[in-house]
């Protein structure tokens, strides 16, 4: 297939690509396209060797003494400083604990007790569903008196109104890669009083992030996405130092009290925020996640950023030219609102990825007509992004999705 | 040190317990003496094998494809089904997922919205912390019109009231051993039309439990102490089969959907308790736990327990010979109250349990108090209580516990 760039030239920037040693960093299989560490983080190669370790060493040798020995009672905060420098966090405003949906019920559940006496939560509707899940689910455990209010994302900053408690949004959305402007939604929510809870999925690791130069107020993120983290990796959560003093969390454990080993029978939370941390960390997933976050930590923001804005568009020129007018561009173009993927729409989008897995080039499908390719500079070559475009040229060339036996063959050959 | 049974005695007790070559199962250092499993379980030998298996190839090699191809998807019900054996409930009854407080978060949560018209948690003083805690902050969360109402245990079938939305109960009470009648309880609950949650932490896996039988409303329990599942485990939840078609949960993750992959933006609970999954599971410790949990299901409990009571007999013996007088017991003599722990009062009990430590005798301490010795019939031999003994007792004649160095000298020889 004739594309432009062909594929030496893009092996050329490769070659001078400064992420390029990254790539060694990672155990990727042989023969694979993986465009999907958006959803699932690439395997550091350091990473079996340091949970062998916590495993072997630090469980079986020193058992429970390893809490203080091996440092496990500090491990969490090891890992959430890191991340806390990923996304412009002060020092002690991030917690590692938890999955995300369950740090999004604590930081809503703490949003909404500091405006007790408004009752819109305000989102997006085609927000990451289990954001839209917690907020729900609190509304109605709260006693109905909260509403859910979803707006499209251009309606959003206008809906933000007197009545509004809290403002929950994605900042890179899961299905379309769009990028919303932090800064400034935060800034029209302050104006009318509301406060801010930012999903950092899609983000942290990804994209520059500055929560404290947008002032938000909240967010929370995922360890298993561009953190690198492992399947199921311990989540995230941010406040901003100004909210500490007031916070009361609505799921109150005993590592987050002020004194977890004097098991005093009633609750004083752990100054700042460490009263978020609920109750004994998982180890071997933190250890896998530390891992993850050091290597994110030793790649500068700005060049990760640079190459995700030029694979993306790369690869959208790419893919038009294997198979002209035959995809929707679903990702804003507008590098300012693009977060680190590519989504493109086609109806039968389902059977096209389906194929493309088989053909080893792994992104994946999300409902109804989604095509996603997770862009992730650490790992992903320049060179990789022609045999995407040129593999999928193929296949609606000749549309092998449309035969069922394709995905078997492939595997096999 | 002259004791009764003697050393060789209990070899041979040793030699036909049949629950003995348990023992090689698990990777225990050298010349340690592991009483703390009851905190955190030892090492299963195919532990490492497997997590390092998880990570390599079904992470490393399989990424994102793991999910449904390496049964991720799945792999939190397949232990949670291993669980449900182990505590007497029915098949989809048991979900395993976040830590202990948490779920109890979603259970005690789930009570309450089961009975709106009712303000009272009763608990028992001493229960565990992380117990009282989540039910406190729940209850301020809720605007403050629940009340923790705490007593002693000889008082809680008396305090149960009309005002009684629910009885939350440790059925093992961490700090002392002693074990609730979990039936009679639960009747007195129900016949108030209170529900129960009881918290197993130290139960599964140690002692039988029927949670069935017992007709029990809600559990929760912890995969890293009896059940081995290596530090910061993921934890578990149940709820009676009976509860699940009126059941809702105040934390509401996409994992808990009906249809999780439809990303639909309004919340429909899955069927059944699958509801209380709610985010993305740990797959690295939840592989662990699969292993510790394995090899309880191929441990009948009624040995576990005969053994269990046996051994705390026998090491209450043992000390009273070696240090006559010295300690006084906490932990239930009758067997019908006593969980797998011997906990013993002591005024000095921090630096005694600290020269015990030294001494590679591993127990641990209780604020104010306690020296509190986990009871693991799977791992833990006849003849190790001799040793336990004798070293309590040389350190108690000689009062080596107020000799700050000592720690040091007994890590060198």
């Amino acid at each position: 297939m004739t594309l432009t760039p062909s594929r030496a030239e893009l092996e050329s920037l490769d070659r001078t690509d400064p992420l390029a040693p990254f790539r060694d960093r990672f155990a990727l299989p042989e023969g694979v396209v993986y465009l999907d560490g958006n959803s699932l983080g690439a395997l550091p190669r350091a990473t079996p060797g340091r949970v062998a370790e916590v495993i072997a060493r630090e469980w079986g040798d020193g058992l429970i003494r390893s809490w203080n020995d091996a440092g496990w009672i500090d491990l969490a905060g090891r890992v959430a400083a890191g991340i806390a420098r990923l996304v412009g966090a002060a020092e002690g405003s991030v917690v590692v604990a938890d999955s995300t949906s369950v740090n999004l019920f604590k930081m809503l559940g703490a949003a909404l007790a500091l405006r007790p006496e408004r009752r819109v939560i305000l989102s997006e509707r085609s927000n990451f569903p289990t954001d839209l899940y917690v907020a729900e689910g609190m509304a109605a455990f709260l006693g109905g008196r909260h509403v859910l209010r979803l707006e499209e994302p251009g309606s959003l900053a206008a809906a933000i109104g007197d009545d509004t408690a809290v403002v929950m949004l994605t900042h890179v959305n899961y299905r379309t890669g769009a990028m919303h402007d932090m800064a400034a939604l935060t800034r029209a929510a302050h104006a009318s009083g509301a406060l801010v809870v930012w999903d950092l999925a899609h983000s942290a690791g990804a994209v520059p992030v500055d929560l404290t130069a947008a002032d938000a107020d909240f967010a929370v993120g995922c360890g298993y996405k561009f953190l690198n983290g492992g399947p199921g990796a311990p989540a995230f959560l941010y406040a901003a130092p100004r909210l500490h003093p007031a916070l009361r969390l609505p799921i109150t454990g005993w590592l987050g009290h002020a004194a977890p080993f004097a098991f005093e029978p009633g609750y004083r939370p752990a100054p700042g925020l460490k009263q978020a941390t609920v109750g004994t960390p998982p180890i071997l997933s933190l250890a896998a996640l530390e891992v993850g976050v050091g290597i994110a930590l030793e790649a500068p923001i700005a060049e990760i950023r640079a190459k995700s804005l030029r694979q993306v568009q790369l690869l959208a020129e790419l893919v038009e030219q294997a198979a002209p007018g035959v995809f929707r561009r679903v990702t804003p173009d507008d590098p300012a609102r693009c977060g680190s993927q590519l989504c493109l729409a086609h109806p039968d989008a389902y059977p096209v990825m389906q194929a493309l897995i088989a053909a080893r080039v792994i992104g994946d499908f999300r409902a109804p007509d989604i095509l996603r390719f997770g862009i992730t500079p650490l790992t992903l070559r320049y060179a990789e992004l022609w045999d995407t475009a040129s593999v999928l040229g193929d296949i609606m060339a000749r549309e092998l999705w449309r035969d069922p036996a394709y995905a078997v063959r492939r595997q096999v050959t």
